[in-house]
């Protein structure tokens, strides 16, 4: 398979996340970078991309000229990762849309609902394939989750208790560097600090993995450490248009915590609790009471339809090592990419059709911000029920 | 030391909790039986007594005359253990109350909270003892944190995560036997079931271990399984008079879970964690992010103040045995008493002071009626914030 | 059920194992004591026997006058429970068998093979009952792997790893206080420490539950730690006689490790792992992979046979308390009297019949003896393989 | 900084390896593959080339052509990647040694005592480069302990228990497919299974962490399953240089177990746990008896002397996620790569020192071979004492 090209906006220098999508783009090994706009600075651009091996002429001062210019070349990029600060998200997604140039971009997929609603459109309208990389929602573990669920493994779902803590803004002295000043900076986050960086990716991971959705929320946005003007420590209250209940808690001053993404799910027949920090593995239990431990890579087990028959397993494709050989964080964005760049690639070819894509699109991204909006009014309200438009 | 006297009413034939009481008792080793009424039917009393080695004329018909009669022999009970259903606790307490005699309750002390502020003031009028056996107070380990949180291990109090889901009442088809049918029946249960089995041990844990006292709530309690009248899923927002936050969840239908009842307190300086069914050790994790497993039986990492002097240790007192030679349900219990047979036998040689209460009391019995009253009115009006009163 | 009447050799003041007796015999709530000789030293005996409420005339100066005197008596003691020191364990044991009196005696039951097997052979003469307190196996957890192995749940059993690593000996300047005294010393202990102590428990335990027995062993004893006489690490290759190999590891200078008695199982179709430090449930792992955690309480899971037919549960009878209300170390310990006393009933009613006898016998003692006695052989010669007799 | 060329022997179709050490260098991102022999089969070679796209010139029928045709390349590769089966690793190395380039071989090194020395005189003698791919010592916990026993954390070690069960081959009717085959197969294999796959893993760990070397071994070498013909369960004895002593466990028909490589070291001040399958923390327990997790990412925690002063952090190198987003076995093994590619760049630019090597050598490679040889010495002559040479 002949590699795609791929270009970048935002991820120069100091930037984690957008060395993380290269690396995870290189573990998928089907795309290689050939363009990019790295950062405001265009001399930073120019110095990332010449340690990045792309031709000088493809390091763009903005990623306006960036689409503009990839677009009219024959061998031009098949996608753009945009993985800039949030307040520029929009713009950034926009331009490319309106080149036609598939998208992916870093969660939140916009600051309010009209701009994101007005990509969900774009990319329908340009149609284009849009990943928002809500990364968890790689892990093999968590398709597994999604079949053993739509199987009946653990009945109707009654109620989702879910959990994203990390303690590392704890200190009102110490705002976490580079990265936590401006997630604490109103005029470079918008309304939202914690909720829309945690709590958006439990209420992605559990949409995902039980395909409810929401249709009401309470939420108590909280101010706690000194010195923060933005909420760190979210409890919200949740009702699924099925009936069940939820109940949602993200923090970011819980110490012991680094990233303790957690998914609870209780059902009429068992219940399903799924952990960021042990994502190797997942708990189903059913009713005779007993815990069993489902490992990745033994995915043979899940095979089954209600009737026992044989399946196709829908997560072989993504397991590179064996059980207890142990993937992470990487590995899980490095399935996301190897989805899209699969889906890419048979829309060039032609032969793409709908149920291909198994990665969360431009209207994941969309539900989340519709997530952050109604808890900013229930909270403003004094704590109120909302309804999710 | 001369063991004391104690009688029982309720805790009859098929009583799990009677026996757990009197087992407790035994295994604190310093009060005997001698008198009781276990059973509506005074035949089954009759044949419990005979039993559990109790003289004909101490087998009571009924708890009244059980009261006037014991109160009146020079041999009489030292104190009463009252285990009968949930709906006649108040009216059995208030009996041995007017006679002056100690009293044990199991919870929930009342229904209401006219009957249990009747009991507060008629328990410092009659000066007597009484406990309200919430059981998991008794753990060493939870006497640990709350020395640890006194010596400001954590610093202050920011949010508390509490949660005791258990899984026994998830078939629409079976009400769990014997004791999940009166729980589910609002004849005798009253207006609450989950929040007010289950609930009410967490907030009082909480309590115990914080010293935090709850200014309001919000409450959402949940009918969800097919066939219940009354609720089976709680979910309430707290907040606490210092200005923490905090969360609880209690369940009866989460699959898996048996007694999970699990606190966690994060603090600005740290954090603890503790859960019932791995009650030998707690999670204690401080500013450098390393994660601690203490033990009940290391007592001497305890006892020193915040200047490392050494102190004594609160909790020596109630180590039967070395650290992981488990001890469990019964042994908590068992603290409870070696407390309170402790004061009662302070009280009758005339040594007693307050500072040497160490179970829960009246006053705890009477906040956790006034939790569960404030989250009935919440949820009856929408799920909004009711203050405690 | 009347009580039973018991009496004690040893467990004095500032002995942990004769209180520990004592509370298990409160809890399985079917004898009483009524005699004893808690002490060398006569004035400490009947100092403990007032605080027990025993009658002066029945505590006696030495084992030999307690045997012959309470064996002349109407009222006399049904059995003895004997938690003297080691080296005297052979000596009480002997008189009250001599006179027919049940024994119970914690381990190690003698010094060397041919004192075991006196004491097996004059119980068998006398027609006597005999426990040796190996308090693992009395945990359910325990019985439940010894009914699912022998139902065929792990095939046939292809090697066992055993391990009893304990910590509070590591320091070379603090022998342990008064137990680690007698036990580090040879005057007192014989030829052996930490194999006799820790050893013999795994040794025991992985017989009571895969039924196997030792063909022959390879044994290292070494002294590690400075200023040590005897054996405080041991490290024994195992061949049982159907094949199976094991290895058993045993340390007293493990620091972190309390009591870390553990064993695993591995068959031909499927593995069990059984942890003391949560013995509330055990890990079954059978041919798909699955981990599936087996909790005590949860007993009707096991209650049948090959071709799935229900069966009677053996372990109902010892249940007290729902899954995860937590037993421990004393009810485990309870759970044996419990057997042993309705054994001792059965004889007196003249019901007894062996299959009722579900507690570690004379000659579990004597097989421990043999171990013991076998690894000494090895280690000595240079670590080579010694049969069992 | 340039990227480096490097070529592969072995990984063609249907290897597992080979994609892996191609991942984890894509990972490590500071080289590029060139050149390969990936197959006996000279077409599956060409077919692999291209789908690496590597130029058909440089894909080659041998390794002894291949060696010779890029030493004389200008562009030739800076190093080769050996991963063919076990019996041609020592052929393949030494063809690449002889023409001085430098060498990567997955273990194991050689298949006797007198090829892997050779290997070792030769490597010294062209003063190359030569990594032995253990690849769990690139963990960064790993490294961590190492840093921590070396800084005296634990005080000098007592007893090291190392253990690496698998369960894929416990059944006798499947021999774990195409890997399974060799494995078992003396042609292929040698004369070792077990021992050779797994124990020389633990083996090299030990002496990665704490620097000690083995001095003995005793060995008991088991052929299980029926219908196999090599070991595959193996029980060693060890005891080190310092008089420390060991013990060491494989198996792969422990059922439920997937790669749980294990090692725990009891020092005379602490204790250090860790697991293969839980990578990314390691528990430490010192004096005090409470147990610590230690997580990757809070390196800072160790960069302290005794005096407790500021250290640069030895792993900080390695660290390309924060805590909790896990990092796994792909991970580790870049992390080997990036200090192996550091040390070829530097040799390359005259700037190499011995102090940078932080990979397995080749002398690690010849130590595990002298390992095997003892232990089938050992186990041949009836598990005597044998000594390492």
């Amino acid at each position: 398979m002949a590699k795609l090209r791929y270009g970048m906006v935002g991820g120069g220098p100091g930037s984690f996340i957008g060395g993380a999508h290269r690396t995870a783009i290189r573990i998928a090994d089907s795309a290689e970078i050939v363009a990019g706009s790295f950062s405001r600075d265009y001399e930073k651009t120019k110095a990332t991309g010449a340690e990045l091996g792309i031709k000088p002429e493809r390091c763009y001062a903005t990623y306006t000229e960036m689409a503009k210019a990839e677009s009219e070349r024959e061998d031009g990029i098949d996608f753009v990762v945009v993985v800039t600060p949030n307040n520029s998200h929009y713009a950034a997604c926009k331009a490319f849309l309106e080149h036609g140039i598939n998208v992916v971009c870093d969660k939140p997929l916009a600051l309010n609902i009209p701009q994101a609603e007005e990509l969900v459109a774009l990319a329908e309208e340009k149609k284009v394939l849009f990943m928002v990389t809500y990364v968890y929602t790689g892990h093999v573990t968590a398709k597994y989750i999604r079949e053993y669920i739509r199987n009946g493994a653990i009945g109707e779902v009654r109620t989702v208790m879910s959990e994203y803590p990390q303690g590392w803004l704890y200190n009102e002295n110490d705002h976490g560097g580079k990265q936590g000043e401006w997630r604490c900076d109103p005029e470079r986050s918008g309304r939202v600090n914690c909720l829309g960086d945690l709590g958006t990716h439990a209420e992605n991971l559990v949409h995902m993995m039980t395909g409810l959705t929401i249709k009401r929320i309470l939420a108590r946005m909280d101010v706690v450490v000194p010195n923060r003007v933005l909420d760190d420590n979210d409890q919200v209250l949740i009702e699924y248009s099925n009936g069940a209940t939820g109940m949602q808690w993200c923090s970011q001053f819980a110490i012991g915590h680094d990233n303790s993404l957690k998914v609870r799910i209780y059902g009429s027949k068992g219940t399903i609790i799924w952990e960021q920090e042990a994502s190797e593995h997942f708990t189903l239990v059913q009713e005779n009471g007993i815990s069993q431990t489902i490992k990745r890579g033994y995915s043979n087990n899940i095979a089954q339809d209600d009737d026992h028959n044989a399946k196709d397993d829908p997560a072989a494709k993504y397991v590179r090592l064996p059980a207890e050989h142990n993937e992470g964080y990487l590995e899980a964005m490095a399935n996301l990419y190897q989805s899209y760049i699969s889906c890419v690639c048979a829309k060039k070819e032609g032969t793409f059709t709908e149920d291909m894509i198994d990665f969360p699109t431009v209207e994941d991204g969309c539900n989340s911000v519709k997530f952050v909006s109604a808890c900013l009014d229930s909270n403003d309200n004094g704590n109120i029920w909302v309804d999710i438009k």
